[in-house]
């Protein structure tokens, strides 16, 4: 008879197996619903990953440096396969590209909210989570690979960008994420370094939703 | 016969009417569905009435002045009369409020979204409506008259407020608004002045929605 630690083991198995198969370097996080309080990265790229948009703030220049916050969408990769950094189709006729066109400081929020798992939790209850991510807003070289990945991120997840008007010039902009917080339990915002948030799943097998 | 004329001046006569009407001169505006494009200032009003939650954006003490979103839910008013200012209910466990508290220059970001009233449209599509009002985050006297207006407000939206842990020390805050961005439509943000936002609904029937 197999026992459930025997099963356990082997689905825990099945799992490494599974990471290390060729092609397999190449998978990131697949989520299956919101991670553990005690899974803090894991929150974090599962937030990442989930949304579609978000709120991105700026210095402002129109505003004599005061703080901007707009609405925008954002891809961290195309659909279960998300890498953490936000991917942005912005055009300088928005404040927000202008804006970190002169000071690239900037920071991305967002929240578990919209995504319907608080439940009837209010959305400022620090276990409904939230995401800040702070760096530099940079714009990606459109002949990079850097691009074409981003471009896939990005028009799998809002398919309309690809249609958005060629006169207006948008281009392709990603933060590179300095500064983690992170708030999905009390007790305070949880410590989680650029690396670890970015290397999350990389080499985990045992870290991995499926 | 009654002319489809006669109809539509009875109907705007009743309206101004009912918000002449003693008691009426408090009632705030109460709609019903998004305000059409051609209505900037009613459509800046209903997303401030709709939304609880929204990204508040402060010049950061933590990250050496660069910006700083996180996710904080609000109030402008009991549901169905919404005055336009967001009060919100913030610690200094949490850097929000203390970033304002040293510098009270703040911008409060909120998306049509979450509403679900975009439909299949991107977040990032103009005719998904984005408001961000900028201007400085005040701390209300909790012994003022509108201290008791601000949580009737906060605790209508948010029940779970009025049991959040007494030794956390949260305080009512308000912004003081300075400059709006409402962005409804194509063709760039709408212009609209705090003075028009702030007075929208109070003395103009016609404006009203049942």
């Amino acid at each position: 008879m197999i026992s459930p630690a025997h099963l356990a083991f082997a689905a825990a198995f099945l799992l490494v197996v599974r990471s290390s198969a060729p092609g397999a370097a190449a998978a990131r996080p697949i989520f299956d619903g919101k991670p553990s309080p005690s899974e803090a990265t894991a929150t974090a790229r599962w937030l990442a990953a989930q949304n579609t948009w978000g709120v991105l703030s700026t210095i402002s220049s129109d505003l004599s440096g005061a703080p901007f916050g707009n609405v925008v969408s954002y891809s961290d990769g195309v659909p279960g396969e998300g890498r953490g950094i936000p991917y942005f189709y912005l055009t300088t006729l928005d404040p927000s590209a202008r804006d970190a066109l002169e000071d690239e400081r900037t920071s991305f929020t967002l929240s578990e909210f919209p995504l319907g798992t608080c439940g009837e939790i209010d959305p400022e209850n620090p276990t409904c989570a939230k995401l800040t991510l702070n760096g530099k807003l940079k714009m990606v070289d459109l002949q990079s690979s850097e691009a074409d990945l981003a471009k896939s991120a990005l028009f799998t997840k809002h398919p309309e960008m690809k249609d958005w008007p060629k006169n207006h010039h948008f281009k392709i902009f990603k933060m590179e994420i300095e500064n983690i917080f992170l708030i999905d339990w009390f007790g305070g915002p949880k410590p989680i370094s650029p690396s670890q948030y970015l290397e999350f799943g990389r080499n985990q097998g045992s870290l991995m939703y499926s």
